[in-house]
């Protein structure tokens, strides 16, 4: 079966698609215990970016993408479904990607075991391919690992209003960029790159995770919920600190204490918000943002393949446009 | 450096403590944020059963267990307690192993993480394994998988009281007896037994699952709360309906009246205890536990290894002795 799968390729411009037929066959073809919360969670596609970066990295000369990696892609997407859905346990979330959060619709504990399911549902995925690449397992596990490390130093850091601009790099550095740096390195793999081009796939992942989340936290301060698409939502309602939080705090320390503490009503929030923007703190996190984004351009333009580059750069100015 | 560890071995009866070398290894020393927590879960060992079983099942001729072995009794150690960490979230318990359950003592978002964490370590440990036993991981995620899929299983049929005798074994076939099967099918494995063969101890294990998990539903209605080491729980205030109420209600059903939705005082949970024993329900779940023990005796018999044989026998013999 796997040799069958290894001889089949997909055309690039179908690969999402495939991708998406192969998470609603692992989602939905399963115990019907989980049917219910499995429709749920399949009714509302994400933006799929981590799926697009392997799919892309992935492909080879003529286009085509290898079935291993459409399966990868799919792994990815559901690895990242479980840490969403354990997150939203986490912040105690009402929605996400527009409907409710499993959490809030069907309850924490559901929430708790479906966010193990999708894990195990990963981990089979990924297993069934470990006969093809023995020693490339350690990559997945040691992703989960590093989004663990950052969700729990988050979390520790919640309305740590000292928090510094290292650590907050530190904490999306695990929490987004560990996937986004795996997808397009597993991505090289899966089209046999060598080990050092791969690693160079997997950094430039790496700086787009970093642009990804810091683009995301502004958004947060935008008051332009539509683009985080997590209306009901913000870090600082959940007291988690973000960077343009961080730079407002830069500029006038005495914020500090209007936040430490504090149960925030909407009035005091939106406040906020709009000092946080007055301050300057959104724009010094795009600034950084943007730097982030020119040394990428940067990488990119250094990969050898023309086609690939003019690919992996439109993925790149979709995130930098969207999160602008 | 696998290699290496291939070609150790360690004797039988060390092989517990060097289980229990390679978890804390695994436990301890990992990033700092998750020290504290780490160090809780580290103090107080359970019964190592699953370990226990998967070691006696790898144990060569010469009473060697082989170091692999040991590393895969040590991840199916860590998957059990990722599970307990979760279980304590799904049922809000407040202690776990005669200490603090992580949700009580460090918050159930942290505990959620911590939960994760453990089953990243569990797949990282298996991972590193994969390269010699290139499609056996697919076993580990199966059996995750069902432990899973009977969580969510037991927590749909929470309160229901006319859960059947046969809902009710499906239930703890996932919940407990996965893992005991993966433990014995594992080892046998692992010590190089053909396909067949292991299937056997897999199923031997499957059974030793089975015994352990009735005998414990039937300690909650014992008041012997020390043998399950859980003092403040009890299954019926957890809404969890197991085999000794089952039967009761067999003998009668007025019961079913008594316990549905409500909110249970001591006194009355008290009561229903002692009804539940005055009505044989205890006996009957007791004499199924037999009828399982009988017949995994018999299966034990037919295995030809005599010192192996043995070595089980006493095991099975532990777990039917601190049941009862």
């Amino acid at each position: 079966m796997i040799d069958n799968k290894l001889s089949e390729k997909v055309e690039y411009n179908l690969s999402l698609e495939a991708v998406q037929g192969v998470i609603n066959q692992n989602l939905l073809q399963t115990d019907e215990i989980f049917s219910e919360i499995m429709q749920h969670l399949t009714q509302e596609n994400g933006k799929n970016l981590r799926a697009m970066l392997l799919l892309v990295t992935s492909t080879d000369e003529d286009g085509f993408v290898p079935q291993n990696a459409v399966v990868a892609a799919a792994a990815l997407e559901i690895l990242h479904l479980a840490t969403l859905v354990h997150d939203d346990i986490i912040d105690e979330a009402g929605t996400r990607r527009g409907q409710l959060s499993v959490q809030s619709r069907f309850g924490k504990k559901q929430a708790v075991i479906c966010g193990d399911f999708l894990f195990c549902q990963c981990f089979s995925m990924v297993s069934e391919m470990s006969a093809d690449y023995p020693n490339r397992l350690k990559e997945f596990s040691g992703a989960m690992t590093k989004i663990c490390i950052g969700e729990l130093r988050q979390f520790k850091h919640n309305a740590d209003t000292d928090l510094s601009v290292r650590k907050y790099l530190e904490i999306i550095a695990g929490k987004t960029s560990a996937l986004f740096s795996l997808a397009m390195y597993s991505g090289a793999i899966l089209n046999e790159d060598n080990e050092k081009d791969a690693r160079f796939m997997g950094r430039i992942g790496f700086r787009m995770g970093m642009i990804f989340q810091i683009l995301d936290d502004c958004a947060d301060y935008e008051g332009n919920f539509e683009v985080a698409k997590k209306s009901v939502k913000h870090d600082l309602a959940e007291d988690v600190i973000t960077l343009p939080l961080i730079y407002a705090f830069f500029k006038k320390p005495e914020l500090k204490a209007q936040i430490r503490n504090k149960k925030l009503s909407i009035a005091e929030l939106n406040e906020i918000i709009t000092e946080v923007k007055n301050l300057g703190g959104v724009t010094m996190a795009l600034d950084l943002a943007e730097k982030y984004y020119l040394k990428t351009k940067k990488m990119i333009d250094l990969l050898p393949d023309h086609k690939k580059r003019l690919l992996i750069d439109e993925i790149l100015e979709k995130i930098w446009k969207s999160g602008k």
